[in-house]
């Protein structure tokens, strides 16, 4: 048992030793320091009940970042950052799957995206008819929160 | 050491059941699901140079969420969840503090809040005449990153 312990105790050392290093970079690059190995990318997207974020209360709020690993509150942000990679951060060209069937009811709720993607300041709106609807857009990333 | 290695699975084992329903519950909370239990927060931070958002681009951008813990890619983000607190979200409500001496030379750079704090829509912008200024406000939390 002792001996384990000692061995134990020595690997995590040298996980400390080699990872330590390692993890500080990571940080640098994160945006934080003053030199930053590539442009920040940032941002909260909320969902609220309506057709006008300014009116609508946000009931959901949640934290993406992309760089340099995927991060934040999204339930899904690996998904939503492998998404908006592909569409190049230009939630507009989301486009809603073929093989989801959602009713017509219109319960509309809007989505907001604030912050920064690769440097560039975003501000997004969008509404859809109802959450189904939001849902449908993209492959359960971005916007499914 | 087989006895140790299947003494340390069980423990692994019991550590999953016993933390796994309470990571689920805070997930729930988190705002990601329909039953939060609490108001969303979930902000955006950047910082450029110049007195200008709309111009300045973001060099810096972290995001920080304070419920159900503080967490983000902001640098401090437990010291900029208590100073939000204290302050009730009012960001104007940050002032400087007197220990702090800065040179008056004019390198304005521009700092943002976009998002939401407690369930309440946020978009902030302030302007700093150098970076020793906006570092000197409140207590080396929410504005230095």
């Amino acid at each position: 048992m002792r001996n384990t312990a000692r061995w134990a105790a020595t690997l995590g050392l040298t996980a400390t030793a080699v990872c330590g290093p390692l993890t500080g970079t990571a940080l640098a690059a994160h945006g934080t320091g003053p030199s930053a190995l590539y442009a920040p990318s940032a941002l909260v997207l909320t969902m609220g009940r309506g057709d006008d974020a300014a009116l609508a209360t946000p009931e959901r709020a949640v934290t993406l970042t992309c760089a340099p690993t995927s991060s934040g509150t999204h339930p899904s942000a690996d998904r939503a950052c492998a998404e908006l990679r592909g569409i190049g951060g230009d939630f507009d060209a989301l486009a809603a799957r073929s093989d989801v069937l959602c009713n017509k009811l219109y319960r509309p709720v809007v989505v907001t995206v604030e912050g920064v993607w690769q440097g560039k300041r975003v501000s997004y709106e969008r509404v859809f008819s109802n959450e189904c609807v939001k849902d449908s857009y993209g492959y359960g990333g971005v916007f499914t929160f």
